[in-house]
């Protein structure tokens, strides 16, 4: 197709305590005695008046998503068999927590209906049975994941989501209440995969109508809460979940750009999570986001927030050229930010020179 | 439920020249010979360069249909049988017109397996089975139909939609291509019902983050259209469909206002079209939206714009008092503009005369 056909989420809810609704939601897509499985954030374990929210029924459970590491296909494919050897089917999964713990709770709920690895599906459009249904509830907001038609899995050969109209949840629970106490660091590192995505995409050669209007929506959102307000609010925390879905949103017909392409490779060498790595990347980009830069820079400093430095100053030849090979791979990528040309523009010196710095 | 869950469209594609790609995106859901049938503006009959754009297969069928009144639900009932009549049944409906046609494609859809009239299911959940696949395709932009959970029908009774999430297209196709040659004043009115729309969303007590975020982004979009450009272009209709989307998705937590519950009655009464209609209301409500008003003013001015004035000038009381029944039976409308307490600002009187300057 010329023009891509994207699949919507199934049901939005948005509101301040719409979590407290998530009974009444899945209710009618229960199947029997099958459980609803509830993946959370590990960051949420012992926590008892949070996890007293979740309200289990019958063979109902938690399951901890470790989100130490971004998610595997080894893990998704453990996770499914542990699912299926308890309780052969389940009704649904509900991922409750940032990017990862969204994009396990996606992977997994496919791979309780499709044989095989999730290292199978890792692609465009391999996945060929719709999953269980799921649920996508953010505890984190920036990543999109919520909105997006893949889930990024770290396999045997490669970091690539699977991506297919399968994908997409069913439901997504927009709760602000639910990303109140996000811890600060990880809440700008993660906001902030958000405000480097519209640089990318809105300054890209990509672009069309819709996705420039989700776009221009999510960067003015992350603008406001920012370097407008003075202070951390109930209301920095809607807007940070609308900017999140509206960014997310806006990926539809538009990439990201280059601090995504150096950024995977940070992931697939040093296990950088995806966050603070474009955070690490962007910093040193004004060359290519010089407007997007300066004013990354000054949220940096009005939030105090710590971006890590020297993160490439023990690599060895072989390590540099690993991750200069997985970020020339990311062609899509680089020919949005850099045009048809981008090949002769980005050369592996000056990639190389770029992660020196990092 | 505390807070709604607001179902989206299955799928969107937004391209101009999208709409040559609906022979692929329909294709899936064809079930044996059944065919596709097309409802089509009346105002494309006899444009033969424009109806070839569409791609009839096997016993596929174009229907115009006459938006000179809008749907009733006696001719959605009678299209019902007409098309049961003659195919038993149909894989699929596809509107390709303005808010009307798209309309009474969702209502005829969903009456293809939905007992009795169409008028047994104004009100809201009242539907209880999915219908026919459907899809929206706008020739004019501003309403919102194409995301929107309603299809408006006027009854033996009442004006009221057919409310539920079985209403909301599976696919929409968004393809600026298709509202490029409106007529001028057409286009402005229907446009003007997304403008208005967020003067009263946005000004209104009902909103929360969800819906503001595309209030304001329609609002923005509209600006730029009808104030900031200086002639109409391609990127003028590009962004006018995204205003109308976003408009519609902004009511998914907000609400109209006095212009809606006014025009309402309007229409009921006198048979005046909803985009035309809240533009003759919305040249009067000074006292209830000030800047909103005086900004309408300036983009009818600019755009050379006629609006009809004293349409209400030879009604009897008895046609008053109908039109002040109507209108304050839309109690959601004036409670979200002028809060509980509406109904003692709003009295017979002072409704009786605003239409009386209409």
């Amino acid at each position: 197709m010329k023009f891509r056909n994207f699949k919507l989420v199934g049901h939005v809810i948005f509101g301040r305590g719409a979590f407290a609704q998530i009974d009444e939601i899945i209710a009618p897509h229960r199947k029997g005695d099958a459980p609803m499985i509830f993946f959370v954030d590990h960051f949420f374990e012992g926590n008892q008046p949070w996890l007293a929210k979740i309200p289990l029924q019958g063979k109902d459970k938690i399951v901890f998503i470790d989100v130490t590491h971004e998610p595997k296909t080894t893990v998704v494919d453990a996770l499914r068999d542990q699912l299926k050897a308890e309780f052969g089917e389940v009704s649904g999964i509900i991922g409750v927590g940032g990017g990862s713990t969204m994009d396990m709770a996606k992977a997994v709920a496919l791979m309780m209906t499709n044989p095989g690895s999730s290292a199978d599906y890792q692609g465009w459009d391999l996945v060929q049975q719709r999953g269980v249904y799921k649920v996508g509830v953010p505890t984190l907001s920036g990543t999109g994941a919520e909105v997006s038609r893949t889930c990024v899995l770290t396999g045997p050969t490669r970091k690539l989501g699977m991506n297919s109209d399968f994908t997409t949840f069913d439901q997504i629970v927009l709760d602000p209440e639910m990303i109140k106490n996000a811890p600060v660091n990880q809440r700008f590192y993660t906001a902030m995969d958000c405000y480097i995505h519209c640089i990318e995409s809105l300054e890209g050669t990509f672009l069309n109508a819709f996705s420039r209007s989700y776009g221009e929506k999510a960067l003015q959102l992350c603008q406001e809460i920012f370097l407008e307000k003075d202070n951390w609010d109930d209301d920095a925390d809607e807007k940070l979940m609308m900017a999140s879905y509206a960014g997310g949103m806006s990926i539809a017909y538009s990439q990201v750009g280059v601090a995504h392409a150096v950024s995977y490779g940070l992931s697939y060498l040093l296990g950088t999570k995806h966050g603070v790595g474009n955070c690490i990347v962007f910093d040193k980009l004004e060359e290519y986001y010089p407007a997007g830069v300066k004013e990354f820079k000054e949220m940096v400093k009005k939030h105090n927030i710590d971006i890590p430095q020297g993160i490439c100053k023990d690599l060895t030849d072989e390590q540099f050229n690993k991750m200069i090979d997985v970020s020339l791979g990311m062609a899509p990528l680089w020919e949005n930010a850099l045009g048809k040309d981008w090949q002769s523009i980005m050369t592996r010196e000056k990639l190389r020179a770029l992660y020196e710095q990092l």
